[in-house]
């Protein structure tokens, strides 16, 4: 299986659920839409010789700022970062966001589907742990205590939107480990 | 001439140099890129049934984050608005920042020619001024005491990105007024 991505910090977490899988950087076009399933959806239609292939779009959505940064979370994480997100946040009473992954499969014969995972939580005051990657360190999921920087892989996809997103794939496609 | 857009303020500031512009309210797709660009000449593709047409992408590029908001300008204007980057810039010592504008026009054969502006200036400290649209009421350009929102259309649009590349497109379109 190849797995389409750039980001090492993510296929690290594909890898744990999909020993399998191969990590093939190949560059496509993203488009700018409301929502990671139209992203996901377009770009899987230009990387059909690839298949059968995943590919992945993740983001969080902030609830003060109408979801930014939302579709745009990697270049907002390339530009403003946690701090800047931070700054935003100073004195934000509302602090609930969410992070949200769409995984795309696309079999051999070209047929797509779709996975979902979502996993709300707080935006933090201040960046905690070191692990991770993207907002990880800024982001608490309900319910717990630490942020996704502060806990390890395994851990974070017990409980992360990618976490889920793959388990559903995995069902689905019934993939075994 | 067709004008693809669904920006009013925009419009008004080509029927100030194009009196003979349609506004033509046609949704295409703008990919994820790194420059206006390669934003305008993708859509262009897609939109070859309009032709003789304009497209216009813009955007504020500010120093201080790595040109951020940039492509995605109209994005953050509809979730962080004025208020988020004036957050963002709160003890910022570098206010510098520029808008740029690429027209993309396509004669009625499908053959392509972009046009660039460039008009560069800081970010103010609050909002000055209520014409205009976007992130006018938070930009001076160099040289200047007044914001974009502060002056007529008239005024923006001979010191304007959008301005600069409407006249460049003019010029060598032979295009009368």
């Amino acid at each position: 299986m190849n797995i389409i991505t750039s980001n090492e910090g993510k296929f690290k977490e594909y890898k744990k659920i999909f020993p399998e899988a191969r990590m093939h950087n190949v560059g496509y076009h993203e488009i700018q839409a409301d929502t990671l399933e139209e992203v996901v959806e377009q770009a899987l239609i230009t990387l059909k010789e690839h298949a059968p292939l995943i590919i992945d779009d993740s983001g969080l959505f902030i609830d003060e700022y109408d979801g930014f940064p939302g579709v745009y979370s990697a270049y907002v994480m390339h530009t403003l970062g946690c701090k800047g997100i931070l700054k935003l946040m100073k004195d934000a009473d509302n602090r609930n966001s969410r992070f949200e992954c769409v995984i795309g499969y696309m079999d051999s014969t070209g047929n797509i589907e779709l996975f979902k995972g979502i996993t709300d939580g707080i935006i933090t005051k201040e960046i905690r742990g070191t692990g991770g990657f993207g907002y990880d360190p800024i982001f608490i999921p309900v319910n717990h205590e630490k942020t996704f920087a502060q806990i390890t892989t395994e851990e974070k996809n017990k409980i992360s939107h990618r976490g889920k997103a793959m388990k559903a794939l995995l069902i689905d496609r019934e993939i075994t480990r």
